[in-house]
């Protein structure tokens, strides 16, 4: 497999270690990341021993192997998965172990495939790691999720260009945007960080009760949820340790009611989930609830992921980012969300995270639902801002304040 | 890489799913490998999808991680296991999974680190794997091992052969001693299973209560087990299914007795464990308990490893092999258990087999116990037979019959 500069891997590597799951003395690190990524993961693993960790997993998974038991499994297989093995994982958190992911799949691997047998697949999947998911999504532990650029993503990111030259490609555009060759990309990411949290409070102080987009097939009012708190993917887990859940990331986001979102809304970048790629999606809520749904591409995948669970076809999280930030800017479609999510505003329907209402990983859970928090097995984003939308803050008194005018932030 | 005839390694890896783990129907498969196996244990996860495995999780290994722990994690990591992770198999074989491992390590990975530190590890993670060892121990589960041929063991078997040869030598070598070279390898290993288990019923048939060892500086009364049951490594898991434990296996064993075992024994192979090579092994046993025990290479390591607990200075196994097996024959010192036990005759410290007791699996504990049983966190293997051995098996009278003369079976 080709391989980009080894000193820029290198510093990829502490940078994730450092910045990104901040990995603490004594700590366990568990890692999951694809073959493909093994040269990475090994420079990562390096860097944990070094900054004091006492044992490094990486779980890998084989895209090959997965696609094998699509083509050969019997029928009855695809409602199975291993959920002793996140058991395992939940165990791992539970114990205080970090996580870190290292993403970057063939975006397009299932896509042949029988989209019954995936959605069958992904719902038992996403039901075994609902335990180890919990720690994540209650930020009980610091967690980050990297990519690397696997050969078959970097084919779909630049289609036509020879394997080895994508790769190179793909390569540069990761470290570009996570700012790994910036001189001292640690303390960039301190920086950056600082600023995202600085606009996060800024809508904190706004005291919006909802948010109104318009645009081109776009039409929406968002409420928020009560007491909801806008984050940036930087902060501090319940463990007490400071990490960056996402390199990169450009967002701030918060919580919408679950039961107060109306109106319609289109996708502007296609989705790639779990080896299918969705596009041109076009919805519409009422009530908080998805109850029109189409898409240009994917479509069958698109409904089996909103009739997963009730709180599948409802919101989880709204982000902001401006259409200037440099994973826009870069004009690459990633085709994975970890980037395509920091290049527009975007919305997740199902889960969503406790942590931003304010206190939320102290309430119980009917509270939290009370005050509009979604609870579904998945969390699925997709995006929905572009230069041509229009974004206000709305209060409860209904006055209104202009959040982001043409994709980029009013003030 | 270097890998293999294409053909070979799929023959290898039909061979593995159907006569070594004997996936079912509907089971889910646990596989354990180094990374270096990965296009192998791609082979077997298609064929086990094709014997209609529901699921097949292959947990891979990197030695090159767990040498940078030894280089640069801190002291008190060496303590730490990944207990989760074991719990989480342990928790699968419940569920009913098969367990399959590939081998083929370096054998000297950790020969230039700090005994102390590797003794820990190796204790720390014998107590995590406890849990799941019992289920394989048990023989509770449908399990094999089977090996491969990775750059660095073949190095160390071929020394001296440049490393593409080397590989591709103990491929031949492999595919050789596990039949994969003949024309029906499936049915070769059930001709071959008969006859282990021929051999098994005819020492059953013998009713001896002890092994009479002599031999160069090997003098040794070896007691046997009360109701002790000979076996071979073919056979029916508790689950009903049957698999053979080991690819290749020549042996037939059976059970010491923990408090009966008295003299002098030296090994006639190194063994290599867990990346320490361990060579002129010489001990002295008196009421079965290793009192005495000198190596010229690794004895620190042996030592660490026999001071693990109470019972890693027992014997939880005795096996006999004929010096003219198919492994012996082939001239080759593997360095790796799964062969070398299978070139002589071999004892084994740790953990016994309750199954070698008649009814063995259903009998408590402590009856076990007082039948000669031996517990341990550890079962290492290491080979005491040569052609200049000779066997007796002696009855409660005292009356004594040849076994073996000059390492061959005597009838």
């Amino acid at each position: 497999m080709p391989m980009p500069d080894n000193q820029l891997l290198d510093r990829y590597a502490e940078l994730t270690v450092r910045s990104g799951v901040n990995i603490q003395p004594g700590q366990q690190l568990v890692v999951t990341a694809p073959l493909e990524a093994a040269p990475l993961a090994r420079k990562i693993t390096e860097h944990a021993y070094r900054a004091g960790a006492s044992l490094v997993t990486v779980l890998y998974s084989d895209e090959q192997a997965t696609l094998a038991r699509f083509q050969l499994a019997p029928d009855d297989a695809f409602d199975v998965a291993p959920g002793w093995l996140f058991n395992g994982m939940a165990e791992a958190f539970k114990g205080g172990a970090a996580r870190l992911a290292l993403v970057g799949e063939d975006p397009a691997l299932l896509s042949e495939q029988d989209p019954a047998k995936v959605a069958r697949a992904n719902k038992a999947r996403a039901v075994a790691y609902r335990p180890a998911l919990e720690y994540i999504s209650g930020f009980a532990i610091n967690w980050s999720i990297v990519a690397f650029a696997h050969p078959a993503w970097a084919r779909a990111v630049f289609p036509g260009v020879p394997e080895g030259e994508a790769v190179e490609r793909l390569w540069q555009a990761i470290f570009a945007v996570t700012r790994t060759d910036r001189p001292d990309p640690v303390a960039a990411w301190a920086e950056h960080s600082a600023e995202l949290e600085r606009r996060a409070k800024w809508l904190n102080d706004g005291r919006f009760s909802a948010l109104r987009y318009s645009g081109p097939g776009t039409d929406l009012t968002l409420g928020l949820a009560d007491e909801h708190k806008w984050l940036a993917a930087g902060g501090k887990a319940k463990n007490g340790v400071f990490c960056i859940a996402n390199l990169p990331t450009e967002e701030v986001f918060t919580m919408p009611h679950r039961e107060r979102v109306e109106g319609t809304v289109r996708s502007t970048k296609p989705l790639s989930y779990n080896g299918t790629l969705i596009d041109g999606i076009r919805v519409r809520l009422k009530g908080g609830r998805i109850v029109e749904a189409f898409a240009e591409k994917g479509e069958e995948t698109l409904r089996s992921l909103l009739a997963t669970d009730e709180g599948a076809a409802r919101l989880g999280e709204v982000a902001l980012v401006p259409h200037s930030s440099p994973i826009s800017q870069s004009g690459l479609l990633f085709q994975n969300t970890l980037f395509d999510e920091n290049a527009a505003s975007h919305i997740a329907v199902g889960q969503a995270y406790p942590d931003t209402i304010a206190g939320g990983g102290r309430r119980p859970k009917e509270e939290l639902a009370r005050m509009g928090m979604n609870e579904s097995v998945v969390h699925v984003d997709w995006m929905i801002g572009s230069e041509e939308i229009d974004i206000d803050g709305v209060r409860e008194d209904g006055s209104a304040v202009p959040v982001m005018r043409g994709g980029e932030w009013a003030e």
